[in-house]
Order: structure tokens, then sequence, then C-alpha cells
């Protein structure tokens, strides 16, 4: 027998890993999404109550994350089943740590422990990216795929969709930094060039390269040396104001490095400790502060396994 | 008291290990190249031998990767040593498995160890990397670095020159297939475009992701479907002939992927038993056969630990 309703939670995460724009993203433990589903006989797909923010998300279900992943998920597997969604939010919308990815990731996951469906994780992935759609105007897992997974996840191909969890060996903290400024996410990418230098991507490549073996072999200060982004750092940075001293700043508070989340205007950096971690937040703080940039912090280790539960 | 002379080998190499072209390699366990250095009171470095070359290499030092590197190191160390070289190829010239580079690193480990110079491995690579230059036109490391210091080497950068030594879990064999094809590795490279679509750089940096996922892990499956090249390989691989068919030939064999070693005409292979590449080299040769090429088949196990050695 179906349950009739059942709570599910999926973790923030931060997407473009430095050099690894467009294809690495990982967990982090904390802030996550709630989402609490139930089936409803009227065949409908409802968002009967949202929390959390600040009155910004609609209520109609096809232009909200939670609501459009549920949606291409029934319409796929031919379901007329109506669902009411219920989504507490707490990642701060516009946060750049995927807060519309938890909600589609938690909303997609409780989908498949109500109605009993057994999906496999891609097809998971691909329908929550219909959701994340709605926000981003992109199908894009970068975010989708650590919330739904947890931990460090490869998106390698999207067309076959491909992912590939990194096994992290390092003990690694993340400080983020949510400023108070609003980039668009179409702008941010619509202003990346549609081709690079050859030799900027061989560049970037390397780095690739050296951050994943530092990451699977706890190597940090490898890991800090690869973290360098040479294709979409320059340009995004710019919309950032105060990104140009943000990784000095972060190293000399002992981070082992740092860059944009996402398409920002969250800044991140790592750190091995969560001592440090703090400190950096600290000075990234003031450094926002300084350009009169009101900011948020969040310090949270990197989720090495938790994706979304069920609660 | 130095010693008057000595003897050393180092392997040859896979450069540009498919979609991590320009920025990783690996050494090969056989064949390998020999030097011997003696010492002399002349003042000047001379190439007093050359074996295995079928007269094609040059005698004066300065046109000899060998003999280069060496000059290089002793004009940065402001040395007027003499330095007589005998030079044993078993690496055959041409064949796209770091010959020149082969040559090259053995010379400078000898002389480190002739002249008892301690010099760092960077610098060492860097010294090679001049003798390198003669034979092809352009400074790079990523047959120099694994023939010295053996196994699969990251040129994460060139300038500031640093390389990261990849831990490589699987027990893996290299097929490598040389046909009588002729390919001028400057040519080679003019023909690559100076800029790249984004689009095909993230495919590019998502699968070298993978590559060193599988590498570090001993996922043989996920380095197999990371071996796929969207840069080089489209446009280099219409100079050698029949390699159309040069993947499939080698999956259908058991292989696990396959690519071009260098800028070619070599293609090589990876398996994970020897059994198994020998298979694929006997398929891959028949290959070239059609395609009226005859070649050159050689089976190796991945080097994991094995650079230059003083015999």
């Amino acid at each position: 027998m179906l349950r009739s309703s059942i709570k599910s939670i999926a973790p923030a995460s931060v997407a473009n890993f430095v050099c690894a724009f467009d294809v690495l993203g990982f967990a982090l433990a904390t802030p996550y999404d709630e989402v609490i589903l139930r089936t409803n006989s009227v065949k409908q797909v409802r968002i009967t109550k949202i929390t959390g923010d600040q009155n910004n998300l609609a209520l109609q279900a096809e232009k909200n994350t939670a609501g459009m992943a549920i949606i291409s998920a029934l319409k796929h597997l031919n379901s007329n089943q109506g669902i009411d969604i219920e989504l507490y939010k707490h990642i701060p919308l516009g946060s750049g740590i995927g807060s519309s990815a938890a909600s589609a990731a938690a909303a997609i996951f409780a989908l498949n422990a109500l109605l009993k469906l057994d999906l496999p994780m891609l097809q998971m992935i691909d329908y929550a990216m219909d959701g994340e759609n709605v926000a981003s105007g992109c199908r894009h897992a970068d975010n989708i795929a650590p919330s739904l997974m947890g931990g460090c996840i490869l998106v390698r191909s999207l067309d076959p969709l491909d992912v590939v969890s990194i096994p992290i060996a390092a003990n690694l903290y993340c400080t983020i930094v949510h400023p108070d400024l609003e980039i668009n996410t179409k702008y941010a990418r619509s202003i990346l060039p549609t081709s690079i230098p050859l030799a900027d991507a061989i560049k970037q490549w390397g780095n690739i390269a050296a951050l994943i073996t530092g990451l699977t072999t706890n190597n940090c200060s490898l890991i800090g040396n690869a973290m360098y982004d040479y294709i979409a750092e320059p340009i995004r940075g710019k919309l950032i104001k105060g990104f140009a001293q943000v990784r000095q700043v972060a190293l000399d508070s002992g981070a082992i490095g740092a860059g944009i989340s996402g398409s920002g205007p969250s800044v991140f950096a790592l750190s091995d400790s969560e001592e440090t971690a703090n400190k950096v937040g600290q000075a990234l703080g003031e450094l926002f502060l300084k350009h009169e940039c009101k900011n948020q912090i969040y310090v949270s280790q990197i989720n090495k396994n938790n994706g979304a539960k069920i609660l």
C-alpha cells in the first residue's frame, strides 16, 4: 500500500567548482530544503504551502522547481496521480548555493518514495533538471546531482546524462559568503564567450586534472593550486563587487582556495578545518562590508555521502 | 670523486592521453633508450656514438635531443665540463612513443648522477625540454616528465613548470601500433585550431575529470567512457589511414579505450590484461594492413613507478 504522505530533505550545493566549470559540484551538510508530499484525489499537482521564501515563489506548480520536477516525472511515467506539495525553504533564494535545485531534488526524491517508483538515480536527476530549468532557464545538473546524491559529483556528460561520484579523501570545510547583490543566472551565462582560446582550455583542464587528483588523494595543496578558473571567473567576477580581493583575503586567512559559487553572487572558499573556515568567513564578510555589501555567511563541512533523504 | 662514466636508461612514453591533450602522459615499461656519458677534458659536449637510429640522427650535439639537454644544463649551471655521449636507441625514431624525449631524459638523468649535481626533478625536466625542443620544435613536457619520473604524469602548468604524479590504481596494459606513415609533429600542431567552442571544451574537461577519477580509483569502465577527445583527434585522426576504425576494432577486441599516441601516427589502446592487449595489437595490426600500412606492434604494461634509472 502506498503511504499517503512523505517528508524529504535535500542539501544545498556549490556548482561550478572553480576550474571544473559546468561539470563539478558538491553538496553541503547544511542548509537543506524540506518537502512534504501527499497524494490527492483531484489528479492535479498542487503547491499547498511554501514557507521561508518571503513570498517570492509562485504557488503554481509549473512555475516552481519542486512542482515542475514532479510534473515532469508524472508526465514521463504516464501517471495522472494527484500530488500536494508543501515546501519549506531553508536555503535562501538566489544565495548561489543551489536553493532551487535542492527543492527539486527533495521533491523528486519524495515522489519516488511516496509512489514506490524505484526510479534509477539518473532518471531522478533528469526529472529534477526539468524543475531546475524553471528557475535558471537551463537544464543543468551540477547542483541537482550533488543535492540528490550527496558528495562531490562530476556531470561527465549531459547527453546522454552521465554522472560520477568523486570520492573525496580530504576532510574539507566550505565557507560561503552571500553578498546582497543580485545576479541573474541567465545573464551570467549569456556573457560567457561561445569560443575560447585553446591555450586557455589546456590550462583549465590541467587544473581540473590536478583538482580531481587532489580531491581523491587528500592533497590539499594540490587542490589549492588547481582552484583557478581561466574561463568564467575573469568575466563573472566583475559582476561581484569586491571579488578581485576575495581569493587573496581567503588565502591570507588560511583557506586552501576560493572561487565563485555557481554563477554568483556567492563566493566560496575551502579550508581544512572548521576553525579556519569560520575565520575565512569573517574576513570575507568584512571585505564585502568594505564594498558596502551586506552579506550572509555559511560554514559547512563538505557533505561526503548524504544527499536527499526521507525523514 | 666524480665517476668518469655512467650509464642510464629512460623509458618510452605516450603523450596526449586522449581527452587530456597536452597535459597528461604515461611511461611504458619497455622499450627504453640508453645513454653512456663520460667526462672529457676538451670542454666540449660531443656525441661519440649512436646506434639504433639507422643513421638518421645528427652527431652534432646541439642538433640531438640528448646533446641539447646536456648543453642546456651545463649552460644554466655555468659549467664548461666536457661530456662525451654514447646513445643507444631502442625506441624507433618517429614511432610516436616519445623516442626523442627518452634520449633527452636518459641524458639529463645520467649527467645529474655523473656530476653529482643533485638537481631537483623540475630542473631536470626543464633542461630535457630544451632537448625535446630540437626534435619537435616545441618545449613540451608530456613525454619528458613520464620518461624521467615513470608512471602517469600531469603537466599542470608549463609556466611555472608544475608536474603531478597521478597514482594509477588500475593494472593497465598498453598496446601501441605504429603504422608506416610519417606525420610531422610541427605540422600536426599547426593544424589545430587556436580557439575552440566552449561547449566542446566543457565536454572535454568532463572527460578529463572522469579519466583521472577512473585512474585513481581503478574504475576501468570509467576510464573507457572518458577516452574520447573532441579537440585534437577529429583533426589529427584524418592524417592516419584507417584511424576511423581504430577505436571500434580495439573495443571489439576487448580494449578499455583507444586514441592517438602523441601527435601520431602511432595509436594506442589500453587493456586490463596482457592477453587482451596482445589480441588488440593483432586486430589493429590487421586493420592497418587492410589500409596498406605495414606496422609495428608493441605491448607493455603501463609503467607505474620506473622512470629514468642509472644502471
